[in-house]
């Protein structure tokens, strides 16, 4: 039992207030000074460079006509923007519960801009030598956080969390296919006696695996084994060379395909993809795009909270095991984009691992964090240890949140070989920022290009990450927005912590008042309490004699509470989405749901999906009462009078 | 012979001096006033939805200690920020002439500032019902520049080439294998009589082709054949899930490959990328992870102007034929990277066509033009039309430039299937912004998630771009920002075409004083003229003896004029960067080079590289005088002085 009575003194909260300008613009005039101290400061800096050097535009040149002209056109245009873009969204209001948008921290937005103007590419130092630093320090934080070895972690920012996760099955499946590569190269060197270690923790010599065997080594059991052939061979240049010219990446799928039927006799079947059923859809397009096929993608079912079931995890890679099909990857979702759920990522990383001794099967493991992954920061203290879950408890007080699965789920991402995270989600920082972390390093040699003038002209290791990463130019600014949000929220309980916590609080407080309320006649169902900070609800009501109708509903609720071409945001309270719980993924996880509807499990099968409404919320004052208004309240106001007049309409 | 006298009177240019902050911050009082107009507009947007609402942050709250540390924190940690910053690199200045960087349009940066308060997200109109109208009108306003129909024609907004080129190969890799996929579904739909036109002109039953001519229909054969399934299927949902199952992408590389060999005896030879030498090194990265492999780039040789060969890829063609080898694409480089080189793109198109009827192969042709897409502009004139070579040229006279091929291979972009734009590079706007646009919008469907219920709930031609696009949440800001400087530059001559003129005539000045210059005991050895606005060189002298010395004292050079942790910015009076043409991927396009400076090729072969400085000219303002400052003088000066220490050193 723990006792309360020597726990520490709560830090003093930073102040949520100061971190956003606004709903009203309450904080214009400090954003104000701030950006034009950012802007005069880098004006001065660009007339301290080289003073002598004489100005290009003068003063009287100023009055010329052409030039008069031309800042008319752009001031005009400008204000053509403007008026433009008052047809936009209000993302910054407790109102809008609708996509994963919001306001953004301050200290991202001026970081943004001031860095903007210096225009730093962060695909080589040269080109962004300070905020290449920064990207390299956000993505330490981040690996801080998650709980990976900052010594022997790589992560680095991307354009979202697509890239990140296409990234990190890139790094999946070449790891997968790792030890054939090796053991073809270490033969055309001539290096012989690999060894390597199987999940059931026994060492083989690779020459005597089969190739369900080298199919099925842990990741890091094969990036060993490569670094073990490397030294072998002593030259890193031939070494790299000719690994290159064994591996999937080098000869592509096609001959490496062919090479391994003649070699092994019949290639086993391809090698697959877990899911859960509740995955984004872009897994698909990544499994399409790396060659592995749509068709491989496999959707593992989720339990009643909508969290990948560990069981159906173990039962799946059993038939699999069975079928001799190898594993690439098993994907983990760390709140999904539907239901904000966090998968028992600690229960999946004892079912990778039981399985690796029982039926020596190996895998890769990703989490996809791009919803959820801040929300770690709730697990440290502001020294960067782990907090134990009372004390995360006590945080949110009276709030029972986080649940204690959801508290396991988020320290076991340390468990995972990669981990997506997108700080322009739960982060607060402007589009584009996704970021990915790989706990063992060595992962990114799969990645980079062969370029072998590199191992000869020294470059430094922090030079040129760009040749680790698929993309290359890429914004400085997002770097130092990134890193100035971290500063001031850090990636602890009372920093971002706080802040997810505010959100999560607001959804479990809209939560109740919708399972709470008389919704008669009309039926409101929702999904169990969130994970994290989504509310999804369906709606029915006994006029609504088919599912489909039902659907159909839910679709008219949703166009009265979104923008549209038909509707401005001017002329809405709330704002919210909708998404379905597709059959085909969601399987039966969706039957209590649709049974509280009063239909039953074949209505579901025949329609194919639920419609639901979908509240995200990402305004830390959703529920606070602050500037005295009850945002829950006048929700449920409005969506009472919507769900009538569709009705009728 | 051209008629002068009738040549309609120039337009008057803009002014280019408005369109920069310019190096002394001439501009700073517009870009202020602006900048507060867009700060200051969105406030009161924000304020006046719904007023009713009460403030969350009052006045007397914010002289809580708490709230002043917060906002201290942030103010601290933002002057920590602009420190930092200072170590940057002066990109915006006359003097740096280094990597693809320099000053952006105001009118980019401010429209991006204005876009980034209302956070849209480019992944879906309801998140941005402004921003994905504008990429849509920046993509076609690209569109029209390349000279594509722009009714049939698709394009949007990336995060740079990288991904815009990867897109493309994905799109050629799926159109390649689409014809064997229509094959297939029309056989498991019950689907017969369809017919394909081939690369010679002729037509023939789909179920008589053999698998070579299957994989070597033209692009649009393919997507036609693809369309008369779709109508011949009538279901449209049946019609694509059918041909999902039977793809490339649904079944994989593994079980696609095994079904052909399966089907069609011994499968042929994995389909090959052809890229110039100087192609961009990240086509080998793309190559291998779309399951292409790395080893089936085939590097195509280049001219002694650095242009892909026509007579090499005819050869190359011929040769691949003769193995039955597929192409699956070839691509083209419209300025490349290390010289600016703009491919004769004309008489690539020409030869594809030549061998589509004399071979019967068929491919797909994607002009790689990150770097010079933009020149196109100089082809524009204001109403849209394309002008005359002759009056192109006027424009820049005395300078002779563009050269006739250059003109005509920018004019061919409209003969390629899809071509890539940085508005990131020669568009003057932040990062992130890539472009890719394809001739015919049927190749999006080639890589769209296939969301059946898509068709059924009517979602709007606009409203969901992002399941056409790899990338999912996208800056809204980005979009702004391309539109807003489209706006201040138009895409035609007089508008990008005259900046980027200017920066062809620095480049060509630059140029002329290398070449023109007396630097003995040192040779300087400049490339060619340049096509665009890159500037190559290489340097030696008597006592480096051999080529590997000489490169060493080319790093030298580089080195003490760039920026390292041994050098900041502050130090340096002009900027410049390196790179070195490889043998292995430049064959003998070099050794006239090489052998200017007195080595043979022999000694090329032995060293593996030639490295040269290499000059970035983005400044319009580089040879004009302006500011009384001679800069081209006055790097050649600094260059000696390099030099003689260097060689010292």
């Amino acid at each position: 039992m723990t006792d309360y009575r020597n726990a520490p003194r709560r830090e003093a909260p930073l102040d949520l207030a100061s971190v956003f300008l606004g709903p009203k613009g309450e904080n214009a005039d400090v954003f104000e000074r701030l950006l034009l101290e950012a802007f005069r400061d880098h004006v001065f800096w660009r007339r301290n460079f080289h003073p002598e050097d004489g100005f290009h535009v003068t003063e009287g040149e100023k009055h010329s006509p052409d030039y008069q002209r031309a800042i008319s056109t752009l001031s005009q245009e400008l204000m053509g923007l403007l008026g433009e873009l008052k047809a936009g969204v209000p993302f910054f209001s407790p109102r809008y519960i609708g996509h994963m948008t919001s306001d953004l921290t301050m200290a991202s937005l001026i970081g943004w801009f001031a860095t903007m103007l210096y225009n730093p590419n962060n695909v080589a130092a040269e080109a962004s030598p300070v905020t290449t630093r920064m990207e390299l320090e956000v993505a330490d934080q981040l690996a801080r956080m998650i709980g990976y070895d900052t010594e022997t972690q790589w992560g680095h920012l991307t354009s979202g969390g697509t890239v990140a996760n296409y990234e990190a099955l890139w790094v999946a499946r070449n790891v997968k296919y790792l030890p054939v590569a090796v053991r073809w190269a270490a033969e055309a060197m001539g290096v012989g006696g690999l060894a390597a270690e199987l999940p059931d923790g026994s060492t083989a010599p690779l020459d005597r695996l089969d190739l369900w065997q080298m199919l099925n080594l842990a990741p890091t059991a094969a990036l060993d084994l490569a670094a073990r052939y490397r030294e072998r061979v002593g030259d890193a240049y031939q070494a790299v060379h000719a690994l290159a010219e064994n591996s999937l990446e080098g000869m592509g799928f096609q001959e490496f395909g062919r090479r391994l039927t003649a070699v092994y006799g019949d290639a086993l079947a391809p090698g697959v993809v877990l899911v859960p059923s509740t995955a984004h859809y872009s897994w698909e397009k990544i499994c399409r795009t790396l060659g592995i096929g749509g068709a491989q993608l496999v959707h593992v079912p989720v339990d009643g909270r909508f969290r990948m079931d560990p069981a159906a995890l173990e039962f799946g890679i059993r038939r699999l095991a069975e079928r001799r099909q190898p594993i690439i990857a098993c994907i983990s979702v760390i709140g999904t984009t539907e239901e904000s759920a966090v998968d028992r990522l600690d229960l999946l990383a004892d079912v990778r691992e039981r399985m690796g001794r029982e039926l020596g099967v190996g895998f890769y493991l990703h989490a996809d964090a791009a919803w959820g992954g801040y929300a770690a920061s709730i697990t440290r203290g502001a020294d960067g240890s782990r907090r134990s879950y009372e004390d995360a408890l006590r945080d949110y007080a009276p709030e029972v949140w986080p649940e204690e699965g959801v508290y396991r789920g988020l320290c076991a991402m340390e468990r995972a070989d990669s981990v997506t995270i997108d700080p322009h989600k739960l982060g607060f920082v402007p589009y584009p920022a996704g970021a990915v972390s790989f706990a063992d390093r060595r992962s990114r040699d799969l990645i980079a290009v062969e370029a072998p003038y590199l191992f000869h002209r020294g470059a430094s290791e922090w030079g040129y990450i760009g040749r680790f990463i698929l993309e290359g130019s890429k914004p400085g600014a997002a770097a130092a927005s990134v890193w100035m949000s971290h500063k001031v929220l850090p990636l602890d309980a009372r920093g971002y912590g706080r802040l997810i916590g505010e959100t999560a609080r607001g959804a479990r407080t809209l939560h109740r008042r919708l399972s709470a309320g008389d919704w008669a006649p009309f039926r409101v169902v929702p999904l169990p309490a969130p994970d994290l900070n989504l509310v999804c609800f369906a709606v029915g009501h006994p006029e609504l004699r088919t599912l489909e109708e039902t659907n159909a509903f839910v679709a008219r609720v949703y166009g009265a509470m979104s923008v549209s071409d038909a509707r401005s945001a001017r002329m809405l309270d709330y704002f919210v989405t909708k998404t379905e719980l597709r059959q085909p993924e969601y399987g039966d996880a969706a039957v209590p749901l649709v049974e509280a509807l009063g239909f039953s499990r074949d209505d579901y099968h025949r329609a194919g999906a639920l419609a639901v409404i979908r509240c995200t919320v990402m305004d830390p004052y959703l529920s606070g009462g602050r500037g005295g208004v009850d945002y829950v309240g006048g929700f449920a106001r409005t969506l009472r009078a919507v769900f009538e007049a569709e009705l009728r309409g």
